[in-house]
C-alpha cells in the first residue's frame, strides 16, 4: 500500500469532523464558537520510551491519544480532535498501522472526537508518534498551574502510581500484574471532567511526570509550597497488594509518572461541589492535602512526620 | 541541562505570544475573531529522509517550519503560530538544539510568528522532528484542491525543480550548486501569497511532491485534467546550467519534491489581478498551463508533443 493509499483507506475514514475535508487538502479547518477559546497541546512517544514495541498497537494509540486529552482536561477544556503525525520505520508497515488506527477508532467514539489531519511517513528506526490535540473552553476560563494559593485544598482523580507499578510489573521488577499493565499500557484520564471543573478549580495539572514532580509544578508557578497526607493519597487495590510485599515501593508511587489523572487545587469552599461533581461523572476524587506558604511539597508519614523522597520525577534529559 | 531547564532557557523565549503562556502549562490558547476560520497543519521530517543529519540545524528549523507555512499559504491562510515537537538522539543535545532554535527565532521574525507549545523529548535513534502551524482565514474563504474547473489557467510561484536538483547536488549525483543546495535545505515559500489570492485562486496546493504529482493532486480532488506547456515552466538559472550539460535531469524538475511554492488554478478572467499581487509582493507568478476535460497531467515539449515522465512523485511508503 503506498502512503496516499494508506491516508486515503486507513486515517480518512477516521476524519469525520466536517473541518477535516476528508484528508484531501493541506490543511483542516475548526471553527470556535463566539465566546470559547481554543486550546492547543502536543505531545509525542517515542517507542522504548514511552511505551514498550511490543505493546499493543491499540494500546499505543490510545495511550498517545489520552495524555494529550489529559492536557485538555488539565487546562479545563473540552476535547474537539487532533492531528497525527507517525514517524514510523519499515517493519511496523501496514498490520500495525491498522491495529493503531483501530485503537484511535474506538477512543474517538469514546470521547467523541474526530482526526483532523497529520503526516503519516516511513524511515525512521523506531516509531516516533506525535499528536496534537484542541478543545475548546469558555474564554478566559481555562485553568492553570500558577493560580493556587495557599489555603486551597489538593485533590487528585482516581488512584496514584498504578502505571508506574505497571511497568515496574511489565520489566520484571515486581510480580506481573494485568491490572497495573493495563493503567500503564492504557491510561485513563477523566477527560470529561476538566470542562467541569472550570470555576471550581483554582489550579489544574495532570500526573505525567509524578504526583511529587507534578503538584511541584503547581506550587513553583505559584509560589507557594504543600503538604500531603500519605493516608489520604488513593490507592488502587492492586498498588495496596505490591505495598504489602515491597513497602518501599511506595516512592514509585509518590515519584512514578503516567498516571494521567487530575491533580488540582480548589478553595475549601469549593469541596462539596467538586465531590458532586465527581459523583455526576463516575469519577473518584480525593483531598489529599492543603497548599501552604512554605517551599515545595512536603509528605507526611501516619505519625505526622515527613517522608523523605529521593527521585522527584521523569527527566528524560537526565542521566 | 534537564528537561525542563532546557523549555525554559531555549524554548520559553520562543513563546512570544500571549496565548503561548510562557510555556509553564498543558496547553496554549488560542483567540479566532470572529469571521475568521482556524486552519491547521502538521508535517514532520525524519532525518535522513527529509534532511541529511549534517545539516546545518538552523536550517533544519527553518524548512520544518516553512513547510508548514507553505501548507497554510496553500489554504490562503495567514500564519500566526505553531506547536514543536522535538524526538532527539541524545547526540543532538544541547549545541544542535540551541542551533536549531537560532533558526526558529530568525524564522519568527520574518514571518511574524510565535512558539505555542509542544514536546522535546530526547531517546530516538534519530532526530524526527513534528510542527504543527495554526493560521487564520476569512470565514468560508480557505483555499482547497477540490476546486479547480475545466478553462482554469494553472499558475506557480517561483521556479520549479531547485530543491530536487539541489539535492542530486548534495548526493554528488550532480555537480555542488551553492544556490540549488540552498533552496533544497531552505525553502522559500511565498507565505504572504495564500491568503490574499483567496477569492481570485480556484484551487491550491503546495509543492511538496513534485510539480506533476501535486497537480495531479488537484486534477483528482477536482475531477479534472490539466495541460502543461515545458517551454513555460520557470528555472532558475542554476537550474538551466544543469539542463545544459544533463537535458536527462528535466524529468527531476518535473517530479522532484521540496520545493514548496505555491500551484493554483484561477479562471482566466484573474490573471491580471493576480499578476498585479505578486508584483506587489514581489513574488514570481507565472502561468504554466490549463486545465482541461480529460484525465490526469500532460506536459507538451516545444513541439507540441507530450512528454511522458516515469517517476510520478516521493512516496515514503513505497519499496
Amino acid at each position: 500500500m503506498k502512503e496516499f493509499e494508506l491516508i486515503r483507506s486507513v486515517f480518512a475514514p477516521l476524519a469525520q469532523a466536517p473541518g477535516a475535508l476528508g484528508l484531501t487538502d493541506d490543511g483542516a479547518l475548526v471553527d470556535v464558537p463566539l465566546g470559547k477559546q481554543l486550546v492547543l497541546t502536543k505531545d509525542l512517544m517515542i517507542s522504548g520510551v514511552h511505551f514498550r514495541s511490543d505493546d499493543p498497537p491499540a494500546d499505543i494509540a490510545a495511550k498517545l491519544l489520552r495524555v494529550n486529552l489529559s492536557d485538555l482536561a488539565a487546562m479545563g477544556a473540552h476535547p474537539i480532535g487532533y492531528l497525527l503525525g507517525l514517524a514510523l520505520p519499515a517493519s511496523l508497515y501496514e498490520d500495525w498501522v491498522m491495529a493503531f488506527a483501530c485503537g484511535l477508532t474506538a477512543d474517538q467514539k469514546k470521547f467523541g472526537i474526530s482526526l483532523f489531519g497529520g503526516d503519516v511517513t516511513a524511515g525512521s528506526t523506531e516509531a516516533v508518534l506525535s499528536l496534537t490535540a484542541f478543545g475548546l473552553a469558555d474564554h478566559g476560563a481555562t485553568l492553570r498551574r500558577s493560580t493556587a494559593s495557599a489555603g486551597d485544598l489538593v485533590f487528585v482523580t482516581g488512584t496514584v502510581g498504578d502505571a508506574a507499578l505497571g511497568l515496574a510489573a511489565l520489566t520484571g521488577e515486581i510480580p506481573p500484574d494485568d491490572d497495573l499493565i493495563a493503567r500503564y499500557r492504557r491510561p485513563e484520564p477523566p477527560v470529561a471532567l476538566g470542562a467541569r471543573l472550570a470555576g471550581h478549580a483554582s489550579a489544574c495539572i495532570d500526573i505525567s511526570d509524578g504526583l511529587l514532580a507534578d503538584l511541584g509544578h503547581i506550587c513553583t508557578e505559584s509560589g507557594v509550597g504543600a503538604q500531603l497526607e500519605r493516608a489520604r493519597i488513593p490507592l488502587s487495590a492492586a498498588a495496596e497488594s505490591v505495598l504489602q510485599v515491597e513497602a518501599d515501593r511506595y516512592e514509585t508511587i509518590l515519584a512514578g509518572g503516567d498516571d494521567y489523572q487530575l491533580l488540582f487545587t480548589a478553595p475549601p469552599s469549593r469541596e462539596n461541589r467538586i465531590k458532586r461533581i465527581g459523583d455526576e461523572l463516575g469519577i473518584q476524587i480525593t483531598c489529599i492535602g492543603v497548599v501552604n506558604k512554605s517551599e515545595g511539597v512536603t509528605v507526611l508519614d501516619e505519625a505526622g512526620q515527613p517522608i523523605s523522597v529521593t527521585k522527584a520525577g521523569y527527566d528524560h534529559f537526565e542521566r
